[in-house]
Parts: C-alpha cells; structure tokens; sequence
C-alpha cells in the first residue's frame, strides 16, 4: 500500500455522541498518525445502531486506505460492532480457541472464571490477525483486503493505546504505510493569538514557495507546523526554515516540538537545579496536576498548597492577616506573598502563584470575573502580573494555568544568567 | 420540522485531527442536545480541505434535518468553510454591515481597529439569520432550506456555548425540534463494571419491555440512561423504574442525573454544614481541581496539599519521619496520617488523602504501579483502603480520583446518623 494514504477513524461508542465522555482516542490516533507523516483524514463518531455502523463502516471502506475503530468490542450483548462489520465486509468470523485461552488465563489471574458472554470475543476474522490485548479482555483485529487494511481496537484507553503502540505501529512501519521519520517541525508558541503568530510567520511563508503552514489553538498556544507538499523541502531544509521562523517569533517562541509548557519550565529548572511549589487560589489544583502530570516531576516539584479560603493564605502559607484586610485575597499583592510564603514553607527556590476570580460568581469593579493575579519568588526578585480572561470557569482556568506557566517560563529565560550565578552560589 | 430528526454534527479544524485538542464540542453539544430528547446521530471531524468540506457536508446535509458545524469561520487565510458550505448549498453570502459595526465596536473597546481580514466574518447567507456572538468576532449563523436547518458555530469554546444556549437552544424549541422536557432518567453509578451493573438491571429490563437502557463508562463510572422508545413511557412511569433500579443497583447507586461524584460529596457535607481538605501525593492537584471544578466550592472545600516530596509531608502535614522511615510514603499508614494531618492543619472536619505510585515509574513488590492507598478522617473516625489499578500515568490519577470520592461518598453514606449527631455537638 503505497503513500499517500486516506486514514478514516470511526469511534464508536453512544457516550461520544450524548455528552458522557471526550474523545481522547481520536486526538491520541491522530496525534501518533501524523507523527509519523500520515495524518487522518476524516473521522465519524457512530451511535450503536447495527444499520448505521454497515452504513458508515462501507462508506469509509468504499473511500479510504486504512481504517481504524475503536470501541464496540465488549461482551454486553449491544456491543454488535464486530459483527456488523464482518457483514459489511461481506468476510466471515470465526471462533479464536487461543483468545479464549488468553482471556481465561487473565481471569484466572485475577482468582476469577471467564463468564460465558466474554465468548463473543473470541472471534476474528478468518484471513485476519489477532492483535494480542494485555490489560484487558477483547483483542484488536487486523484484516487486508482489496489492498486495503481494517484494524480494529478496544475502547478503553489503556487496553488501545499499548496495543497500537507495540503493534499497530509497527505492522503499518513494516508495511510502508507509515514513515520511520517525523513529518512536520512543530514550533509551539504562547502569548501571542493566532492572527498575530499568522502575521509575524507571513514574510517566510513569502520566501519559500513549497512550505505549508498550518496553526493550531489551545488555551493561548498557537502551535505552528511547517511541512511541504510531496515532500518537496527536506527535514534539513524544514529546520533550517524552523530557525528563520525561530527568530521572528520572539519571545513567543517556547519550543520545537510537543513540549507542554510545565514541562519546558521542568526542564529549566532541571538543567538549573532548583525546586519549585505553587500556590494556587482559583486554579484549584490544576496547575500543580500541569506538573505532576510529568513522570519524574518530583524531581523538581515538591509541591502546593491549593488555598481556596483566608484561613490557609494565613495559617500554612503565612500571608499577613493585614495584607488580606487591605488588598483582598485577589489582588497582586497576595499573589505575591503567596508564591514567596509557598516557596519559604516548602524550601524551594521558586515559588508560583495564582490568584483571582474564575466565575461565575465573586469579581468585583477593580478585579471582574476572569481576572487572575500571578504570583513569582525566585532567587533573583520577587514579580507579580495581571492577566484578564472571558469565558467559563474552567476555561478561566485553564487560561490560567498557561498564562503562569508561560509568564514564569519567559521570566526563566530572561533572568538565566543572574539565576546561574545564583545557583553557584547554592549551599 | 417534527421530531424524529436526525441530527449530524462536523466539527472543523485540522488540531482535532492531528491529536492537538480533544474533541470538546462534540461532547458539549451532545449533552445539551439528548438532554432535550435529540440525540447527535453522527459526527464527523473533517480536514481544512475545499473538497472535503463540500463533499463531507453535502453528504450529511442530504441525510440529516439538522446540521450543526464548529470551527472554520476565523478570519484567516485558511478558513474557507463558510464559503464552501455556501457553494455546496448553492446559496448565496451577503456582506452584512450591521455584522461589521459590531467587530467594530467590539475592537473599539479593547482600544483597537479592525484588521482588513476581519471583513470575512460579516458575511451571512442570504435568506439566513445571524447569531450573534458577545465573546469574538465571528458570529454564528443560521440558514434553513428544503425542510432542514444548518447552524454554524465558532469555534472558540467561550463563544461556542453562550450562543449555543442564548440563542441556538430558544430558537430550536420555538421550532418544536428540541423537547423543553428531558428526555431520559439518568442513575450514575460507581464502584461496579459495566457487565455487573448490566447483569443487576436484567430484571427489571425483562420486566419492561417497553424499557430501552443504554450504558456509559468513564474511569470507574457506570451511567445507565432510562428511556422508552417512541415515549411509550411516561416521565412517571420512568421515575417509578428508576427508582427500582435504585434498589437493585444499591450502594453502587451515586445520584440521578450527572452530578460528579465532587459534586455529591459537596452536597452531603454541605447539607452537615462540614468542611474538607484533601492532600495528595500521586493524583497530584487532581482532586482539589474536581472540588474546585465546582462553583461555590468554597463553602465546603477549604484547599488541599500536594505533597510530592517526604520533606512536605512532614513539614507541612505533620507526618511522622519514623512513620515514612518505617512504613514508606507509599502505604496506608501515611495515607491515615496525611488526612488526618491536612484536616488538622486545614482546621476542618474532614480530611480526604491519596498516595501511591501512578507510574510510568517507582513502585516495588509490595506497592506495584498502580497501588493507590487512600486515607479518611472524619469526626466519627479515620479509615484507610488500598486500590490497585492498571492503565498509563493519567488513567492512574483519573481513576485514583474517583475511587477517593467515592469511597467517602460511601462512608459519608454509611455513617450519616453518627455523622449528623456529631454536628449536633458541633461548637
């Protein structure tokens, strides 16, 4: 199967389509697919209904090169999917004794007995291969035809996502549908919207004819990927354009690549070594979950202190009762002494904090909803800063969230110098 | 347009295909639109192609009453999908002036001129009305035609919903496609899989056949959705089921409707007038976020530690050294202490904690990754319990925060009488 290749992905699963749940097995695929230089090209999310699953399912087969679904492979007996699509296909099931060995093994393990409907997974497809489920009961299907490949993989995340790694990508690698090599440079930006990032990138975008840009938005990052057409430019050519784009981006520039922003703060304070704990108000805890969500952030990262009342400013991070008294507990000042007294009770050589109203309720004329304090203790100064956000609460704090960790980042990289000297001088 | 109607959603924008952003729309949409008795029948995500934006939405016009689309109407270069949609209905777009005025004004009060490229988002479709949009510059638009209705919506999540719910969701009961009543009982459950939950209701759907029951999982939750077909049912004979199925599903049984399990452990100890803290080792800022994630929090939620290190649980909750020395900071024995220490330091009555190791690494033989040991203090006793899970680092937190809750939504359950005569002594 040659390149280029039509990728369609069809979720199923009614919790996608009613509210219940995000699709995070899309944004996982496409994510990995494009990584490697192939990336979806239409993806269907289908409600249970046998009809509409053949429907659906013959339409992605009649129109694309590689199909992958997700879902619909449990024992519950609305769980059809398998077998609507073998109708589809017009290709035949057949009963698997090695999944049913694999699958009662599993039970065993867990000192229990295969009950009788888990045998409906125990089917592939006749011509078709098993993709081998460690952490869960129904196994992936592959299936070729017409030159054509169907792979088919479980819905829960941690059963898919080491399947699709230990084995659907390297099958798709040893066909040649997918590339061993990266296929865009990304260049992940923060503080700037997109019409601006769009502005600043125009005059390269002028200079080479065969570079295509693409941006992406989320929560104030504007990611901007360059690639060419048909391969036109080549990865030396692709990064020497990236440090063209580099340049002209600035400040905004964060990093190349898929970084998040608490990781490349993780990373600066690595390469320093020095700690970091935060204080968060209207945050809530998720700026500290921003850096534990990096496997071996304690490295850096000892802690916070989420302070939703007066009380515990006072009581565990020692922010003066008369400071609240004058300023409130939303204003720069309390940002302030929140990330110093987070950084002198946690002995750590930063601290960050965030503090304001993320709605609905509070807010007042000087500090609407929407309008959040940062706090920054470092070894070189102590900072604060004022941001304002529209939108709900939960985008408020994810606006937040980014807008401290981008402003603490900038300050990092501004104050380096002074900060290494200071580090010399460590202990 | 009478019900039943078929409705399709496709989202826009190529970082919902390249594993940039989750799908938020589609989740939001969805659970506005079955609440109201008009379940999305299918949803398509489709790169920012001419072809395939024509393409994708003709098919989904000629087999849909409604469709409603997210995204492509910025004001960069890239954004052509009004304009195909409006070739593919073969429908005309007018420049409207009053759409102008009010990019404007909106400009004008950020103290700011419109850009030339703004010009692209005061079009709307000839016969079509403009939804006005509060938070951006694009504004949302509604065009009808053969018996169907089109809505397209920006794509900008705090513009997307304001007018989805001040405008889109009026104008759709007024038409008589969307219900004013809901459309099926909800029971969130936790604590059982979904073959458990599915094998209590047996009964009870073998007793009504009129009886249609669909499953939703997430991280340890079980939602089961009553409904009838064709509303043979009525809201009270719904009801009188429900609360059968109440009985039957026991203490697994969290709520009706889709109130988090933070939102039901907030309005038990809301209703004992009772405060909380939590520290956390491993979920890392996750559970204070699912309390904070709850407007109001602060009745209740007083804040929470995120002690990563051993130095803060000593420092800041008061753990023994002797205890980490001889039991680990992975063990139920610190996770006792933990809640028991943020509840004294946090000055309230209950005190939630969770430790363990989430992975990719750490863990031993007697703590595997995964291992979750959970701690509760009360004013009627302290409690550990030990949980083990598999799955990556973020399906590790998500389900550890879910096993916390509701393991003290159980406890608070279990203990209300002892609970509601402390707080008779309270003070």
């Amino acid at each position: 199967m040659p390149q280029p290749t039509k990728v369609e992905v069809i979720n199923f699963g009614d919790e996608l389509l009613v509210g219940i749940r995000e699709n995070a097995h899309l944004t996982y695929l496409g994510e990995q697919l494009a990584r490697y230089g192939l990336p979806i090209h239409r993806a269907r999310i289908i409600t249970d209904d046998l009809n509409e699953i053949k429907n659906a399912f013959s339409d992605a087969w009649a129109h694309s090169d590689l199909v992958i679904t997700t879902g619909g492979l449990g024992p519950t007996a609305d769980d059809m999917t398998r077998e609507s699509i073998a109708e589809a296909l017009g290709a035949e099931l057949v009963f698997d004794p090695s999944i049913e060995i694999v699958i009662q093994e599993r039970f065993k393990v867990m000192g229990r007995t295969m009950a009788a409907h888990h045998k409906k997974q125990c089917y592939r497809f006749k011509d078709g291969q098993v993709l081998r489920n460690d952490r869960g009961t129904a196994p992936g299907l592959y299936y070729e035809a017409e030159g054509k490949c169907l792979i088919m993989l479980p819905g829960p995340t941690h059963e898919l996502q080491p399947i699709f790694e230990k084995q659907v990508l390297p099958l798709l690698q040893e066909k040649e549908v997918l590339s061993d090599q990266e296929a865009y440079l990304q260049l992940r930006t923060c503080g700037s919207g997109e019409s601006t990032i769009e502005q600043l990138m125009q005059p390269i975008i002028n200079a080479h004819a065969e570079l295509t840009v693409a941006y992406c938005v989320h929560y104030g990052i504007v990611d901007v990927r360059l690639s060419s057409r048909d391969a036109s430019l080549n990865w030396e050519q692709l990064q020497s354009i990236g440090q063209e784009a580099r340049e002209v981006l600035g400040d905004d520039f964060v990093c190349f690549g898929h970084c998040s922003l608490a990781k490349v703060v993780f990373h600066e304070l690595r390469a320093l070594d020095r700690t970091l704990a935060v204080a968060e108000s209207c945050t809530g805890g998720s700026l500290a979950d921003a850096f534990t969500n990096i496997a071996g952030a304690s490295k850096v990262f000892a802690g916070g202190v989420v302070c939703y009342t007066n009380d515990v400013k006072m009581d565990i991070l020692g922010v003066p009762e008369c400071l609240l008294d004058q300023h409130g507990a939303v204003s720069s000042e309390c940002a302030v002494a929140l990330a110093s007294g987070v950084a002198e009770r946690f002995s750590t050589d930063y601290g960050l904090s965030v503090t304001g109203f993320a709605g609905p309720g509070g807010g007042d004329e000087a500090n609407p909803v929407g309008t959040i304090h940062l706090g920054y203790h470092s070894p070189v100064g102590v900072w604060c800063k004022t941001v304002r956000y529209t939108g709900g609460r939960l985008d408020v704090k994810a606006r937040a969230v980014h807008a401290a960790l981008d402003w603490m980042r900038r300050k990092l990289k501004k104050y380096k110098m002074e900060e290494m000297l200071c580090c010399g001088g460590k202990d």
